[in-house]
């Protein structure tokens, strides 16, 4: 094997990674999807990345620091600065991470009352009708809890047998103003609720007590649509073909959001009956089909969605296994294929409170690209293709076991592959940096040319001029040689898969682009780009920078805010606050539909033209 | 025959009623259901009550009058002070009758707007989505249609095919703010609507254009929960001796509504698919049970009712058959037994929109009471019993076929029949009738004792004299000799009679002057006393009030307001303003409860007396 792997092992969560010597706690942690705070860039002088090891602690650097000399003997170090060296399980405080819910909800306004979920338990006992007091059952009833509270037909007709067989009190299941359960003796402990990040490929979910914000378990599935195609258009496609398709696919969604929350509350010792409430988001698709609601308007031009503001439907009505009074909430879409998920990311973001403009990034097979200037918002997606998911790239697979996730271009190559195996292919991440660290060597040119060993440049070291391979009059570069390789050939960089590359990183960089220009912005007067989502988490972000797929501006403006999207399902779930903040979201956003923008061709064509030179080094090799 | 009946009918309605020649045509107007307007209270002067006779007319009065010679000339007479003397054909325009709802939409402002149904249709013809609209599906009705109307699930996931299936255009039913269908085409000619007035033993269903306001038809049916009890009191205890009952009770009712929808809705050749809104008031047993909501705390100390505030069910819900998406509206209810007609009555009547106090009185088993006072209202409701309704009178009966329905004791007795057939019995407007007359010569003393033959008054006329019979140490008086009545026997008003009438006008009149101490009012602070119901409109006022049962305040301050609950659930059905007016009048009343207040009592044995003289005459004998 090329690589040496540290084991390094994060607290509370117990999840592991392997990574090479010399990799930042910063870096490991977002591989083990630990999103640590780095409001500074990550150099060293906020403090809020801090971290504590508990066993391998490396010496404390010398560089001035945040931390007091007590806190760097208990073992606390800033996960920016500290690198790992040999094997170490390290405890992160609530504090430290971003995807926190609690944590936001407290730091972003530094106040309390942020925890005020929709759906809530509120303990009532009434007196009972005296002569002097012959209110109705309701009118007694809605003065405990609330005047302005509606109430539906069944609940109607069980309160008067309900009030009276249990001595006027009670527990009432409010969903914002509507009454959605009554119930017996005092069960104002017993509510929880679920939060869906629907990805096209892997279904999240997350569960919460809704009467105190605990998290109370993690559970996900591969998306049971897979089989109907592996992206969304060809989901789409199904269902304009034979519309049966939709009842099926709705099917699959909330089979494998059941599945989930049986398996949370199995875990977690919660009765399903006691979850009264679920968010979701998703992207536009799967908002969609989740919901029933036909998607075929999104196979054509001009993409039409059904909806856009934020949707609530009894739970039970879609054939969720939840309490039957539960409440689904869906997240506004913005247009097209900016969905409810770019909104979840936009609020975990906070994208409208930013002192200076901000870029939103969310990679995937669509990269979704909003710009935020002065609490306004311009969204855009992108058809990067699936070249980041391995798909279209020759020897490329996806981000599982045998995939060669990152590559060094140092003296010689230097990979790691994921799960401690033989490598099989190479996944997204690896693309990219093999491609940035070519052209870093003069191998690969800014048109995309892999050079033969005899065009490259003099100084070559010769271990990397020895891989420049001549195939079919072009020039492939082998990564891993066939003996080293599971597959006993040769693991490559080819041709093609540059061009796929430049396509993708082009077609996201030319979004970028156009909304910077609509903007009246530059890449300069940003503030901060926010890379979200499962890949975006994964990047070195000089590599992404220096195929350009993102713009040229230093490292510790790049900053990594996880999965967003899962983020702002659970913060909609925990705070009708967030609702609403994720309205006014959407209202002040506007979408940007490339396809017709005069522009967007020919910066698409000078996107695909890597940048001349280097900007900084993000420290993350 | 005592009396030799003439014939009126009344156009358009054609409604025909036998009547004593002297009777004013206001009087055969109420009799027939055709209630006119009198602000004046029928002396003539204000001209509202106008009516032309197209066939009989008599010449008219030398008296001054509003109408011109030219009108008189053509037939118009008016109502209060034309006297049938022959068959007349009276035709009554809209304008004078207080029971359409379009002349008091109308009247009442003055101006137009007042038509604005809760329930309507609104056709739309959207831009197809472009390039540069792709407003999503539900946005791009919204904004045709409004922007704050609420979807439910079902037509939310209809909508993107029906829009392609049907140019973007189409027919959007809405109520209120709730989108509760979506029709292919112009179908906006087609939306009716059904008011229902539930009472206790019959059913009237009244249907209307909710295009134009236009009637298209009334049905009514005996309520099939007599069965169950003739009263609301032994509904209530079959409920609460059995669960069962009420789903019993309530299938009934909803058979009952569905059974004269289909009628109406047959001869006015409607299709029930396009029924899109029903409104209902009735006592709170009636409404509750209709609504599958358990009256049983209504059946004991302190009669607590289950809502206060208006209901608004899907009909479906309750099994109606009207359009699925169609609403049912309940009226707001007030306390105890003043329920959700009362409410409507008070809607009808206008009541905080007088001048002056007004009392406003609905005579039935229960009377229910409302005093109003600068715009804020006391209800009560008073055990009246079932005297009216000829029940525990000795030979009373209905106001059916062969009942006595008014009597004249002038040098003998004279009487009217209804049906034109044999007299069988005597019914609640009769035995009023009687008992007044007696007063008025002084053969009943103010104690209820009906003197014997020799006790009378010297001047008694003799073939007066001759109907005291001696009978079990008491007298009984004949108003039908046996050789005259259908049964073959004397048909009389007993001592046990007049006892029974005494207590239920009793029970009414000390329901009202308790309210009006607890307003701090006289009967002389009184604009008028609105006498609401079916009861209410065939009774002689003067005789009601010689009796004591009205109080001692001038005939043209004492009104015949028809059957106002059921004109209330016609208004709420006609306008969405309605709804909150209704609403607001629950608000501005409180319910007092007689039983509980410390005066009823002495008040009740005090109204046992009857008055010591008579005040002045109405004109209505």
């Amino acid at each position: 094997m090329d690589s040496e792997e540290i084991r390094i092992t994060f607290q509370p969560s117990g999840r592991s990674v392997y990574v090479l010597p010399g990799t930042s706690l910063l870096e490991a942690g977002a591989l083990a999807g630990v999103i640590l705070q780095t409001p500074c860039g990550g150099r060293g002088t906020c403090g809020k990345c801090r971290v504590k090891i508990v066993r391998g602690a490396p010496p404390p650097p010398a560089a001035p620091s945040p931390l007091s000399a007590r806190e760097k003997e208990a073992g606390w170090r800033l996960a920016c600065q500290c690198r790992a060296g040999r094997e170490l399980v390290v405890e992160v405080p609530a504090e430290s991470t971003f995807e926190s819910p609690h944590q936001i909800l407290v730091s972003d306004t530094g106040a309390k009352g942020r925890f005020d979920p929709t759906a809530r338990k509120m303990r009532f006992r009434l007196n009972p009708p005296a002569q002097d007091d012959e209110r109705s059952d309701l009118a007694r009833l809605c003065d405990a809890v609330g005047r302005d509270v509606e109430i539906g037909y069944d609940l109607k007709r069980a309160l008067p047998g309900l009030l009276r067989a249990h001595n006027w009190s009670g527990t009432a299941v409010l969903s914002g103003r509507e009454l959605i359960g009554l119930e017996a003796g005092d069960t104002t402990a017993r509510v929880f609720g679920a939060a869906f990040d629907m990805g096209t490929t892997t279904v999240v979910g997350t569960l919460f007590s809704l009467a105190d914000g605990r998290e109370c378990g993690v559970a996900s599935r591969v998306n049971p649509q897979v089989p109907f195609g592996d992206d969304v258009l060809s989901r789409i496609r199904r269902v304009r073909e034979e519309h049966s398709a939709l009842a099926q696919l709705q099917e699959l969604i909330v089979e494998a959001i059941n599945g989930i929350l049986e398996t949370l509350c199995e875990e977690a010792g919660v009765s399903p009956a006691d979850v009264y409430d679920v968010s979701a988001a998703g992207n536009s698709t799967m908002q969609q089909i989740l919901c029933g609601l036909d998607p075929s308007a999104l196979g054509e031009v001009p993409f039409v969605q059904v909806f856009d503001r934020a949707q609530a439907f009894p739970a039970a009505r879609l054939g969720l296994k939840t309490n039957p009074g539960a409440r689904l909430y869906v997240f506004p879409q913005i247009g097209g294929f900016v969905g409810g998920d770019t909104v979840a990311g936009m609020v975990a973001a906070r994208l409208d409170r930013w002192d200076r403009p901000v870029l939103f990034v969310d990679i995937g097979t669509n990269g979704e690209i909003v710009v935020a200037r002065d609490g306004e918002m311009l969204a855009a997606s992108t058809a990067a293709g699936p070249a980041f998911e391995g798909a279209r790239i020759r020897q490329g697979m996806r981000a599982a076991a045998g995939a060669i996730e990152k590559v060094i271009v140092g003296d010689d190559v230097v990979l790691n592959v994921i799960g401690n195996v033989k490598p099989a292919g190479l996944c997204g991440t690896a693309l990219i940096d093999a491609a940035a660290g070519l052209l870093r060597r003069g191998i690969l040119d800014a048109t995309g040319r892999i050079l033969s060993a005899e065009e490259a440049p003099a100084g070559l070291p010769a271990a990397l001029r020895a891989r420049l391979v001549a195939e079919d009059g072009a020039t492939r570069f082998v990564l891993v040689r066939a003996e080293h390789s599971a597959t006993g050939q040769d693991i490559s960089l080819w041709p093609r898969d540059v061009r796929e590359l430049q396509l993708a990183a082009g077609a996201i960089r030319a979004g970028i682009n156009l909304l910077l220009k609509r903007a009246g912005l530059t890449p300069g007067d940003l503030g901060a780009v926010l890379l979200a989502g499962a890949f975006g988490n994964f990047i070195r972000r000089s590599n992404a920078r220096r195929i350009g797929m993102l713009p040229q501006i230093p490292c510790d403006r790049i900053r990594f805010i996880g999965n967003a999207a899962s983020l702002g399902a659970k913060l909609v779930l925990l705070s009708a606050d967030e609702r609403r903040y994720a309205s006014e979201m959407r209202d002040r956003t506007r979408h940007v539909d490339l396809s017709r923008e005069p522009g967007f061709q020919s910066e698409f064509a000078e996107a695909m033209l890597y940048p001349e030179a280097d900007f900084d080094h993000c420290g993350e090799e």
